[in-house]
């Protein structure tokens, strides 16, 4: 799109050019083509006029959040933040791009939803995707081979939205990681526990968390006779189960994937399958799994895995699902993800789930997710050095979304300030007095606030407080300041009573802390 | 850039091309500019067998923030929310990037620093410039006419980093904005009152904050004889001041802009001004300068301003200064910025600055901005409806350098972790009773940590309490099983006692609240 300035001026030539066409007597055929040109480049402009005319939004996929929205945003933060921090994470941040090769094989065939910069001279640039391959990258760029962290931020994804079910292009990822050599499973347990806990503490109702291992999921790829360098592409078409039917996830193995029947059917009679640490042990016994030393490696560490999950008081909520195989390329061992069964939300339709017959079909889609990428530090450490990572990302956007729809269907206010005192007077001529008390209350900590008026209405004080839910006045009148007090206002019961400028501070700081 | 398998490809070619030509005989030239073609792919791709070779970096002018540098920042921001808190404000968050044409024709001459989108289909976009222009979109957008909010965000420039002195591409702004139709120079007093705050509490140094107003400076334009067409620009050229000695910033006047040497030696005159409200009344009886109107109501709302400011404790810290211009295009009143002009850092040379002789000439840069943008929203409503606005920008990049030296140079270690107890064992097969204790500690909210080995050495765990200063340890053994007891470990004084499982966990609590 070219600058308003510049096509303004093009108008301006064009429409010269026509006109002189007609005091010229050219023909129609002539102007009028001239004048399309005109037409079109006006049109570019927005306006008749070529007067300024702005497109008023976000860009496609994306939203502001309004002070409401952010407050439940806060909240939620800081219950996902002290679960981080009970569990003994630190905190990094990485810069909103990456150099695009950073990106480049990480994602298999999710990579063409990444946001490319424009080339502007420099270097070639990509708006992050995820936080985990910026973490690998930071890993192996610092050569970190333990940490335990966690980052908060916004990724992005040039994807189709669907925002009234909180799927944008531009949304926040809560990821907790665990990196270093350990014994198997622990960490990965521990993972899970922060599924759980965090989905418990902010009460999003019943709630499942699925367990799989790419292990499995490769030796029964390798058992069932799927082609070597068709595991990953049919694992993404595994990945679709939680949204299409198997009839039509079969199809899609067979037509564009190009499995027999056969082996497509093999496939589906394991992806049926859920259960419990049980499972993992029939399928040990399994006489085709068991031929996969891949498979058994996987199975014996969900076997390990419950063992753990078992000690942390969460197997209530995890499920062993062979039908899990999550999209991205980097996994190497132990997927999962958390999915809320029931919620006061609206959920998805299970027609297209006839495939998957059990409760957890009643889904609103998957809130956490996560798994084991043994490989990816290693992918940038230049001489391939690994660092076993395991770790989980917290869908936040749809937590928002059932959140607000919570908040809106509740009779509880949500305050967006924290003032707990207005400064206002009754009478004309007292701003002075109003901004020196003010500075005393704001010299003091106190959260105060003041009409930004020479002379404000009492009843309009009065009313802002009721709306923003300010629980206090500081009332200043001449007869208040002769005897050196305040008359303070609790707004809930009206209660009004004069109390002397040294007790102000005092008092107000009780009464708002009671609260 | 090319994609990676694209020269993989043409590597092989080339490689064949070389062949061929070595088989054939050709000419020692021939086949040396053929090679040299393929050193070229070669190197292209990083490396000699056309192997995987990440460049490990972050783009230019961007940074990783590790754990140490998080702990720093987030208590900076917790500084500046609570100030921002303080004074009543919401907060809002918008999209880090907007459409194109949202932030074209604001920023005047830095509009080149603006980074776009590739246009990969769809809407043209561009990264966020800074925090004001999203927010007079927003405002426009919602038709919301009275609103007190704090951003706090990163925004991009593509302009020369200068990592050292905290100048990057990628970078945070703190902005905190009042928009409505109020009475004269009280937001705008409780702006600079926030600065004033602010800039204290982070115990940052002596600081000086600039006041000046766009209405004195066109009208200063105005009587110097400076075309009107060539405000905004002559107002870039006064803006270099504080990098650029008045020699300099004569010679662009008159030689890039084009001003007469006269015309350039009167608003030199005037920039050379510094003062508070006395300096106000006294060019309010200036010969030239009431000449106009629009700087004579400049400088009576500065007269205003310094009253409130009065009220406000500040006066202190605040200069009307001349020479203040700021680059943006947007500001129609006041205008601000605050300087630290002492601070245990890298003073930028006063040489430069021979123009202004004063105290404030060592300063380390400005770290606050802001003013009044009554114009901006009206830009992007319809109708043009205008609703005014004032606010200020904390540069918080800055702030961080400040902080992160003064962490260094101090004894005190940062922690990065809030980790209160670490379980222990000294004794092996203890991993299922440590999981269980943890489990307890995790669901009475203790934060709390487990080395994630089934046997893992007393000392590496004791070591790792000294390393990240988690205060106590409890330690268990087939005794302390057997007895229902733990060993609770004082890290600090090496002190060490029993304690029931029943009373771990108040006494913990106790310990670290006192903490």
């Amino acid at each position: 799109m070219e600058d308003k300035a510049q096509i303004q001026d093009a108008i301006k030539t064009q429409g010269e050019v026509v006109r002189k066409l007609k005091s010229e007597k050219a023909t129609k055929e002539q102007i009028d083509e001239e004048v399309a040109k005109l037409l079109e480049l006006k049109a570019r402009i927005g306006g008749d006029d070529g007067k300024h005319q702005f497109v008023l939004k976000t860009a496609k996929g994306t939203r502001d959040y309004n002070p409401k929205q952010m407050a439940i945003r806060e909240k939620v933060f800081n219950t996902i933040i002290s679960c981080f921090k009970r569990h003994g994470a630190e905190t990094i941040d990485t810069p909103v791009f990456e150099l695009k090769e950073t990106l480049t094989g990480k994602y298999g065939e999710d990579s063409k939803l990444i946001y490319d910069l424009k080339d502007q001279g420099g270097e070639l640039l990509s708006l992050r995707y995820d936080l985990t391959v910026p973490f690998a990258r930071y890993l192996a760029m610092n050569k970190i081979t333990n940490i335990k962290r966690y980052h908060i931020a916004k990724v992005y994804r040039r994807d189709n939205p669907a925002m009234t079910r909180g799927r944008y292009r531009e949304f926040y990822q809560c990821d907790f990681d665990i990196a270093g050599q350990y014994d198997a499973m622990i960490p990965d347990a521990e993972c899970l526990k922060i599924v759980h806990e965090i989905f418990s503490e902010l009460e999003l109702g019943d709630f499942c968390i699925k367990v799989n291992d790419r292990r499995i999921l490769d030796g029964m790829f390798a058992v069932c006779g799927v082609p070597d360098d068709k595991f990953r592409t049919i694992c993404s078409t595994v990945d679709k189960l939680d949204k299409m039917a198997w009839e039509d996830v079969k199809k899609e193995m067979v037509n564009e994937k190009g499995l027999s029947e056969e082996v497509a059917d093999q496939i589906g009679e394991y992806v049926s399958m859920k259960g419990g640490m049980d499972l993992a042990e029939r399928l040990l016994q399994d006489q085709k799994m068991c031929k996969s030393k891949q498979a058994c490696a996987g199975l014996s560490d969900i076997k390990l895995l419950f063992s753990y999950l078992q000690l942390f008081q969460v197997t209530d909520k995890v499920v062993f699902d062979l039908s899990l195989a999550r999209g991205l390329d980097y996994y190497t061992g132990i997927i999962y993800e958390g999915v809320l069964t029931q919620a006061g939300v609206t959920v998805v339709s299970n027609e297209a789930q006839k495939g998957a017959p059990s409760e957890e079909s009643v889904s609103v889609g998957s809130v956490a997710g996560g798994g084991r990428y043994d490989g990816l530090v290693g992918m940038f450490d230049p001489k391939g050095r690994k660092v076993p990572c395991v770790g989980v990302s917290i869908g936040i956007e749809r937590i928002f979304s059932i959140m607000e729809q919570k908040a809106e269907a509740s009779a509880e206010k949500v305050r967006t300030t924290e003032v707990q005192v207005m400064v206002a007077s009754a009478q004309k001529n007292l701003l002075e007095e109003r901004l020196k008390l003010i500075t005393d209350l704001w010299n003091a900590g106190i959260k105060a606030e003041v009409m930004y008026k020479k002379n404000p209405k009492l009843l309009s004080q009065l009313q802002h407080c009721e709306e923003s839910g300010i629980p206090l006045v500081a009332i200043l009148g001449e007869q208040e300041l002769k005897d050196g007090v305040v008359k303070l206002r609790i707004v809930a019961t009206r209660e009004e009573f004069d109390i002397s400028r040294a007790d102000l501070i005092g008092e107000i700081k009780k009464r708002t802390s009671e609260a």
